[in-house]
């Protein structure tokens, strides 16, 4: 038998609970030993709560038993998070956690300490909820070199722009009825301005390059600015705009981003709807793989939690993940990144166009009948620098999104 | 340093050769270790071919090589691969396969010899070709337990399909230019006939169970009277038609099998079109996740083969695989499976519906205001008994084809 804590009995902690309970047996057998839960860390009292009987106050209790292997980390935040993460490492005890902020900013360090000890800190659950990501990453897709990683990983903001597609609203509005049903937070900026988004791909970035990306380096644009407009002009092209989070390796360097783009009907990405999260890659013999499942929830990033306590228990005194070292990784410069630009513009198609293409080169004209005061078009391929330049030479834009085509 | 040997020179060999050299480096890192093949094993000569200098005939010289520690196993078909296969588990060394037909028929017995000799039989490119499947089964959804998987197994048919329902062409047609750009084979049988999906979902099925899926226990039934037709009749209503492979738990039973189904848009394995394959899950506490990519093709299958050679190399004298016991399950019986039929009839909705709607109960009615001398319906929930039994009263049907719906 092993005996694991989980620190925190919020929302992903009670989901572990619940889970390890619900598949108890076929959980035990995939282990090779009955895995129980010895303590659960909480500040509060859950009187009459099944977990009462094993709900502790004070971590001393935890990380100072020898009996406790492995600790489930689900208090989220960097503090305290990281110091009982790292006390519990260097007690010799495997932390498996969903914590995404807290392993973009310490995930090489606390992986150095792992491997020291002989002992594992895994957190598929930190990126794409319950879809298997890390693991694979580590351990399937090893043939390869990826020039490729791009994702949907906010369930909150996929929501919204399919919402906003599908029924033709604002941005606020969906966003006030996403808060209301429990999809988005009261306080909604780390899902809606990309920042949730921006660790994630910062810790895919991470481990596909093997060196510390910090997120504060990765150009990081939200959702709140898209309009029902520019969706029109989306389904007028046969294409969806999605939030996506990406990095590209091109001449040996990654460039990453955080933006909302234009995909068409044919890229793998495009028919992720809703709250459901996707992950992308591009492998240089593999070709394109896709990842696709619950980003979020409950039960769904427990499942991902409770998929690492086992890999933990059948890798006691093994360490599994490869080195993510903390030499940090220098990301190309964003301003040479590369893409078509989609622009609405002020202004009459008939006798603006031929200005734009002086400027511009060919581009390609996008009309909304029903928008009689503005046109759209979509420049050539171009670096975001360039981009600049040229748009700052015509007067009148009013938005501009970044086109996702496969180069 | 380790030491491999590729047995069979055809399209997966040398494609792992390629690979192996093409990503020498990162592959290295990421086994810890050099890897490097002392020998390619095919009766042929390829003289002037960089493989020649570890070209060899005879496979006793592999087999006694105590330097070999791991072995692929590229050659395809039941023998001489399973002999091969087995001497080489015998003697010692780990082996990996891509080769379907092998792990669906013996790899209970040859995962068995692995687990007793402490070393690794690895198939992950057995099923989905490059996409990580077998792996993330063993290691990741661990917390899990299935009640259906379902997928789009093979890519020869899903190129024919999605050619037939884009450009109206028949199945003769699609399956003759595939044949001739090298989609499909000269002896198409194996794919069209849906034998090449039911193996794999067989192999899924197994290890999802634990125990041993007799692959001719499957009900397959594959595309070739599939017309354009019937995919008007998708269209009118909004679906595709798709070759599924389909495991589902009810009752503590599995019921499987190969056939075209019916997919509505909102379905994940809708969009998933050309050669591209994609294997849909659904686990009690993960809910639903999806894998999609490359299903065949020299590099991207060469590339799960090396995954499962960095693994083994990883896991040298340590079994990482669970157990695929070799009792049999019994598959519940398909008379018993539920779902809603579509079925295209002769005559005239006017006047015969009144009598479907006697036999059937409620149906929705399809037409294609083409078809003059024909009208489609779609059946409420029923078993294939029950269906069958209620067909034998109504004269004049031309074609049934599942429908798949979440139940």
């Amino acid at each position: 038998m092993i005996k694991i804590a989980v620190l925190g009995y919020g929302t992903v902690g009670s989901g572990v609970v619940e889970v390890l309970d619900t598949n108890q047996s076929s959980i035990d057998q995939k282990a090779g030993q009955e895995i129980r839960v010895k303590y659960v860390l909480d500040l509060r009292d859950f009187p009459g709560d099944p977990v009462e009987p094993v709900l502790v106050h004070d971590f001393e209790t935890i990380v100072n038993d020898p009996e406790v292997k492995i600790v489930v980390e689900a208090m989220g935040g960097v503090e305290p998070a990281y110091t009982f993460s790292k006390r519990c490492l260097l007690a010799g005890k495997s932390v498996c956690t969903s914590n995404k902020e807290l392993v973009a900013k310490h995930g090489a360090e606390l992986l150095a300490i792992a491997k020291e000890k002989n002992i594992n800190y895994l957190f598929e659950a930190s990126v794409g909820g319950g879809i298997p990501i890390i693991r694979p990453l580590n351990s399937s897709l090893t043939a390869d070199e990826f020039d490729e990683i791009t994702g949907i990983l906010n369930g909150t903001t996929n929501y919204i722009m399919t919402k906003m597609s599908e029924e033709g609203l604002e941005f606020d509005t969906v966003l006030k009825e996403a808060q209301d049903r429990g999809y988005a937070e009261r306080n909604p900026e780390a899902d809606v301005e990309g920042y949730d988004a921006c660790r994630k791909i910062a810790i895919l970035t991470s481990l596909a390059a093997g060196q510390q990306v910090d997120y504060q380096d990765i150009y990081t644009e939200g959702i709140t600015k898209i309009t029902v407009h520019d969706i029109a002009y989306a389904k007028q092209m046969g294409m969806a705009i999605k939030l996506l989070a990406t990095s590209r390796k091109e001449n040996g360097r990654f460039y990453s981003m955080v933006a909302p783009f234009l995909l068409n009907e044919d890229h793998p990405l495009y028919s992720v709807s809703g709250v459901f999260n996707a992950i992308f890659l591009h492998g240089n013999v593999l070709g394109d793989v896709m990842f696709y499942g619950s980003g979020a929830g409950k039960l769904p990033t427990a499942s991902a939690v409770v998929s690492d306590v086992i890999d933990a228990a059948k890798h006691q005194n093994r360490n599994i993940m490869v080195s993510w070292s903390s030499q940090k990784l220098e990301l190309g410069d964003i301003a040479e990144s590369r893409s078509k630009f989609f622009v609405r513009i002020s202004g009459n198609a008939d006798t603006d166009l031929g200005k734009i293409k002086e400027v511009f080169g060919d581009v390609k004209l996008v009309q909304v009948p029903e928008y009689k005061d503005e046109f759209g078009f979509v420049t050539g391929l171009m670096s975001e620098a360039d981009y600049e330049e040229k748009a700052a030479k015509v007067p009148g834009i009013l938005k501009r999104i970044r086109v996702e085509e496969r180069i």
